[in-house]
């Protein structure tokens, strides 16, 4: 017999049932947050159109692609990720849906690499999208939803590495560079490469003080104090606006009760060249790389037709269940309960009224922006939800 | 803008929130009812080598699968079907764990061909595959199960149509059919080609009574007076052990209080070559194509290393949200509670018990085969039961 037909491919490998139950358990609690929350599930195609998938990232990652032909040789591959299905989806299906839409999604996706610990060329990835809002609720729910998700798999010793996109870029514009000059610079912090980050900004002719500040970019990373030191930097109205954007969103997560968790982090830059506003990732404490990852991305839809803002994240279900080993599988239960509206100015009073009743175990949806009654009783039909808890 | 970027591949689709539910909710209760009954859940990649895939089917699928290359030029492909990657999982990394194993899955399958209602180049599967017993009871329990899960998907009108492979190879054997001519009719009885059928068998020369016994196969459609009817034509042992089978089996549906749903269909041949026992389909009145369809495979794991017996099922989870497009999603609990043992004898006390215990909403595992107080209380142990009940 030839031993090769008993192996998995490169990249891969099978869940036996101690670890295939683990992932289930996982997989659901996080699933059951998300539906508590007011997000619905969505399922795409495993294969996409390569020029589907290519679309949304603006670094090429065609060679990390699993790609096969389809009988009208069309190129075909296996997707890298789910915010870029689901951007097609909804730009095609959904994009006369009342908006803001609450997606999610638990499954498989695949990125040919070099393995290591941790990532595999098939792994799993539960997250939201949350399309059609540029609010910074809508940013905090989605930060808040990425902790919530790691305290329910039982992981508590992690922090939230948070970042904003345009305070590097408003650094960089302000500075004049040009595009092949901050491609170098985010590639550079990216890839923590400060000998290349700081001798390319040696080479650019600025004037002392502007070196020094693109200097401090990676170096702004700590307590909600880093972002009174970075408005002390000569900055432009775009950097500043960044900052200001972190200042709110924070102040939305103090009220959320999870600002303990959040580390500021300016230097942050993520693998896709997608993201518009706040970004972040979620580090254990004993691991070297991320559990969770996302951020604010509002060009990306406009390349399938729809121009929408949005955001979202997505957690590692492989680096989870490595993070906690020993994890046993349980259940949740919930359902489709309650619609939360509010006049202007109570929507510290509407978070704490939401996260209070999800902790008894309803799902709860939360506006992400002040509504008139009549409006919130519009919401909690189209919803389907059957109850309306309006705060005024 | 390009639209075809906003289309899916030939034969995929999406499924939008309330579809997306809906087959979240059935597929959690399919797996509660396998958890329910011992059975583990397993994940194996969606990748796997070519030649790994082709192993499991004695006929050529080859042409059908989705193929691709990796960067060593070996072929993969995308499985086609969970049974042949859950074989060479068994063999290689469960070879050595206590028999029988009980898996179960709930996954994607792919395969190129013509997209018709109720069947895409992308769709779900559910099922188990009970390894490493060759009792009637393994066969009862797995066709249970199918009716069970269907019957927990609210669908109700379904009948199932319940073969046996070595009823049609004992009738061949008997009139010494060469290889060539039992593959033509085989073929030819499973795609419905009666007038191919009858024409071959007037070709072959054969005794009239010899003749008319094989042209009957594909009317031994019917109630369990079917069995006797096939009883009274020509046979040789091998037919007669396959009909022997078939009515141990309907015994044990008897009990288990299923019978009513079977059909018997001594025609009865599937798509793939590898049944040697009992097989059956699932269909629902209002559907042309089968909801569910399993059987005894007791040769392939020896292409993988390991002799082994094995029977298993899968259900076509697209084919059942079709069949009751308007089911709302709901969820269960289940715990493993109970492992059942007995003794000689007690078979039907122990379904029983069973059956009442898993009603009142407990896992319980019922051994197939009667054991000694001892070697019960072992397996209690071993599958990690909290309880064991051992009826004498």
């Amino acid at each position: 017999m030839n031993n090769q037909i008993l192996e998995t491919p490169y990249g891969t490998h099978d869940f036996l049932p101690r670890q295939a139950a683990e992932k289930r358990a996982i997989e659901q609690k996080i699933l059951e947050i998300f539906k508590k929350h007011g997000y619905e599930e969505v399922v795409t195609p495993t294969i996409e159109y390569l020029e589907t998938l290519t679309m949304g990232s603006s670094r090429t990652i065609e060679s990390n692609l699993f790609k096969m032909f389809d009988r009208s040789n069309r190129t075909l591959a296996l997707r890298h990720e789910m915010t870029t299905p689901i951007a097609r989806l909804v730009s095609n299906r959904l994009k006369n849906s009342p908006m803001p839409l609450k997606l999610s999604y638990s499954t498989n996706v695949f990125r040919y690499e070099q393995t290591i610990t941790g990532r595999q060329c098939e792994f799993h990835q539960a997250g939201v999208e949350l399309l059609g809002s540029s609010s910074i609720c809508a940013d905090a729910e989605i930060i808040f939803l990425a902790i919530e998700c790691l305290k329910a798999a039982d992981l508590n010793d992690f922090e939230l590495c948070l970042g904003q996109a345009e305070f590097a870029s408003g650094m960089m514009e302000q500075n004049n560079l040009n595009e092949e000059t901050k491609n170098f610079l985010k590639t550079a912090i990216e890839s923590h490469d400060i000998v290349a980050f700081e001798n390319k900004i040696d080479e650019l002719n600025l004037s002392k003080t502007a070196a020094d500040s693109l200097k401090q970019i990676p170096y702004l990373h700590g307590g909600i104090e880093i972002l009174e030191k970075a408005h002390s930097m000569v900055l432009n109205a775009r950097s500043r606006r960044a900052l200001d954007n972190l200042s709110e969103i924070y102040r939305l997560l103090e009220v959320y009760g999870v600002a303990e968790k959040i580390v500021f982090d300016l230097g942050l830059i993520r693998n896709f060249g997608y993201y518009t506003g706040m970004l972040f990732e979620a580090y254990s404490s004993g691991l070297g790389y991320s559990l969770a990852g996302g951020g604010r991305y509002d060009h990306m839809l406009k390349d399938f037709g729809l121009a929408c803002p949005a955001t979202g994240f997505a957690l590692g279900i492989e680096r989870i269940l490595l993070a906690k080993e020993n994890q046993k599988p349980e259940k949740f239960s919930s359902k489709r309960d309650i619609y939360i509206g509010y006049e202007l100015n109570k929507l510290n009073d509407a978070i704490k009224t939401a996260q209070k009743l999800r902790n008894e175990g309803k799902t709860v949806e939360l506006s992400l922006s002040a509504q008139s009654k009549d409006e919130a009783e519009k919401s909690q039909i189209e919803k389907n939800y059957s109850e309306l808890i309006y705060i005024e």
